[in-house]
C-alpha cells in the first residue's frame, strides 16, 4: 500500500501493531481521526498516555488498579476467605461481570509456559502462597479459574502441589458443555469432562 | 461492563469512539498496551499527535499531504491533462494502488448530501472549476470517480452541469459486474448498467 503522506504511514504502522488490527483497518481509523476535530485525537492520546503513566497493580491481588490496593481488595463486602486465582485482569473482569462470585482474587500474570520462557518464578505464585499463609487459617478455599489448556492445567497442578499441605480447600471451575451449546458439536474432551464432572440433581 | 480501574475505563471509552471498534475490542487493545512496554504506547500516541498536528491538505488537489503540495501534484511524471475527481483521500489511495492511472487528482472532501447538510459550497467544486479554467485549455479530460450512490450521482450530475460549457471531456468510471463476480449474484441495477455500458471486443 502506498500512502500519500509519511505522517499517515507512521500512524498506520503504529496502529497496525495492535493485536487484531491490520493495515486496512488502521488506515480507516487514521483517516477517521484526520477528518474529526483535533480534540478527539488529543482526548484519545491523553487517555492512553495517562493510562500507561499512572497504571498500577494492586499490591494484594496484582490486578490492574488506580491505587495501591484495588477496589475489590479494599471492599468490606467481599468474602476474604475465598480466593479466585486467574491468569489476567481480563479474566477477573469477566468473572466480576457474572456477579456470581463475592470473594477476592489473585492475578497470576500468566501461566507456566516453558516454550515462552515463563516459569513459576515469573508468576505471582509465591505471593499467593504468602497471602494464604499470612491469612493465618482465615482462608477457606482457593478456586483455580485458569484456561483449559495444557499450560493452564500445568499451572493448576503446580499450584495444587504447592498448597496441598495447607488446610485449605482447592477447587477448579467446572469444565463442561457450554450453556446453550449443542452436545453434538461439543468436542470429545469437553464432553468427556462434562461426564466425569457431572453434578447431582438436588 | 465493570472495569477495575478508572484509567482503563477512560481509555476504553476513547478507543471505542473509533468507527468499528466496540467496548470489548477496545478493552482487549487497552490490556495489550498495559502488558507491553510503555514505549509502545508512547510511540503510538506520538504518531497520532504528530499526524493531527502536522497534517496538511495539498493546495492544488486537497488530498492529505505532508507539504503544501502533495507528491502527485509535484511529480513531473504525471499527466496534468487528465484529472480524476474523488470524494476522499482514501479513494485516491485506492486508485493509486491499481497503478492504472497516471493523471492527477482532485479530492472533493465528500459528496452533496442535503440530509447531512452538505451542499456544493462545502465541497471543493469551485476550486475544481478554477483549476480547469486556469489550465487554459491544457486540460483534456475530467474523470468522475464517485461512489455509485444517490449522493455520488447527484454530485457527478452537479459537476457535469457546471463543466459542460468548458471544452473538456467528462467521463465517469465504469459501473458493472466486478471482476471475478458471478452474474447470478450481481444486483439488477449493476447488471443493467453492465449491459447499457457494454464495451466492444476489439
Amino acid at each position: 500500500m502506498e500512502y500519500s503522506s509519511k505522517l499517515i504511514e507512521d500512524a498506520v504502522n503504529e496502529i497496525a501493531k495492535l493485536p487484531g488490527i491490520g493495515k486496512k483497518t488502521a488506515l480507516r481509523l487514521v483517516l477517521h481521526l484526520v477528518k474529526e476535530h483535533e480534540n478527539k485525537t488529543l482526548a484519545l492520546t491523553v487517555a492512553l498516555q495517562k493510562l500507561r503513566a499512572n497504571i498500577r497493580f494492586c499490591k494484594t491481588c496484582h490486578t490492574i488498579s488506580d491505587d495501591e490496593e484495588c477496589t475489590i481488595c479494599r471492599s468490606h463486602r467481599r468474602d476474604r476467605s475465598v480466593i479466585c486465582v486467574v491468569e489476567e485482569t481480563k479474566d477477573l473482569m469477566a468473572i466480576e461481570n457474572t456477579a456470581q462470585f463475592s470473594g477476592v482474587y489473585h492475578v497470576l500474570g500468566g501461566v507456566i509456559s516453558p516454550l515462552n520462557g515463563i516459569g513459576p518464578s515469573e508468576l505471582k505464585i509465591e505471593s499467593l502462597i504468602q497471602r494464604l499463609i499470612s491469612a493465618n487459617g482465615d482462608m477457606k478455599e482457593v478456586i483455580l479459574a485458569l484456561s483449559p489448556t495444557l499450560e493452564g492445567d500445568t499451572t493448576a497442578f503446580y499450584i495444587h502441589k504447592k498448597l496441598k499441605d495447607l488446610p485449605i480447600k482447592i477447587s477448579s471451575i467446572a469444565r463442561g458443555v457450554p450453556v446453550g451449546g449443542d452436545l453434538e458439536y461439543a468436542d470429545e474432551i469437553t464432553l468427556g469432562r462434562s461426564i466425569t464432572g457431572r453434578t447431582l440433581f438436588n
